[in-house]
């Protein structure tokens, strides 16, 4: 049986837990609590010696650590509803507005919060190895976090949804990206409404307090 | 007719040749030369207003602009030879290793670079919005390659390829990385010696010039 180890206030295992709802899938979870630091501590250690969450245990003790890694599992052993997109084009861009997602919006924000909380001294970077804060790093995090708001919102107003028209996994990377820039107190403004739009259908879904 | 637009020094699109060499494809290829800042002029910025290579462009005008959506939409459409893996599980860690490689590899190579190099000054992150140079950061980057160098060692202790078996995208990913570290002037050291012959078996595909 499948066994996913999360932690319920970290935006990362929640994108797998979205997943999880939107196929209507049921599976064992296990917190792992990183407010205790209990990611770098055995057992998990020794099951992901990445040190961080979501990870998922499959049935042949294979381990997964990454959200992408496992959204793209589930996709193959739970094809419906896709969430991976459906056409050639529609997968790619599910691809494509995933990665952006991670590199412009949730390394961005990731880089704002470790680098200037006091409780991240040490921990400017997830994993086993530790580095130091750059003060620099949170101030140009804030700034980029700005600009892909403003980035998302273009999209938003091209299409209902970010790989086109149907709901998907960059969706889902895209809306707790929104909710985890609020950790250090951005949200996007006013203007940006088709963004705002956007978010409000996402979080009206049973998905979206998963 | 798709065309692809690259830039023959850069490490990214790379990736995407070697992946057009690997599945026999040929299509017509467009210089974007970087060196002299092509990217953010007329007429490229408009058909990637992201300002980066590769570029995909296809016959209905759409643009993909990442080389994970690129691949992802020529694996679909020319399935063989796999690139993204066969089985679910092979699948996912494919998805998972690229994932790594650009995370912890390439972003670690891109910021010890551009946060260091004098041509690179108001450019730190690749895109049309200029952000200055972190010195701390080049630092940082240098010590993450060499830290990454020791995770893909021991991963292929283990499998001949970083998804398993089975040579891949994530090869690909990860060939062109160690090539990329030449750039901070960082390679592989002696003791690494399942890298070393990683590196080797893949240098001896006819992709590996691509």
């Amino acid at each position: 049986m499948m066994k996913l180890f999360d932690f319920a206030l970290a935006p990362s295992p929640k994108r797998v837990r979205m997943i999880l709802v939107e196929k209507g899938l049921d599976i064992p979870i296990e917190q792992v609590d990183l407010s205790k630091k209990a990611q770098f501590e055995e057992p998990f250690k020794s099951i992901n010696p990445r040190c961080t969450v979501p990870a998922l245990q499959l049935d042949s003790g294979e381990v997964l650590c990454d959200s992408q890694s496992i959204t793209r599992y589930l996709e193959e052993v739970y094809p419906e509803p896709p969430m991976l997109g459906s056409t050639p084009l529609e997968k790619a861009l599910v691809v494509e507005w995933i990665t952006r997602v991670e590199q412009e919006g949730f390394m961005a924000t990731a880089e704002a919060f470790r680098n200037s909380v006091k409780g991240m001294k040490g921990s400017a970077i997830t994993g086993p190895v530790s580095y130091e804060q750059i003060p620099e790093l949170a101030e140009r995090g804030r700034a980029r976090v700005k600009d892909f708001f403003g980035v998302l919102n273009e999209r938003l107003a091209e299409h209902a949804f970010l790989a086109g028209e149907n709901f998907s996994a960059a969706d889902v990377a895209a809306f707790v990206f929104v909710e985890f820039s609020g950790w250090i107190k951005l949200q996007p403004d006013e203007g940006l409404t088709h963004l705002l739009a956007w978010r409000d259908a996402v979080a009206a879904r049973p998905s979206a307090t998963a």
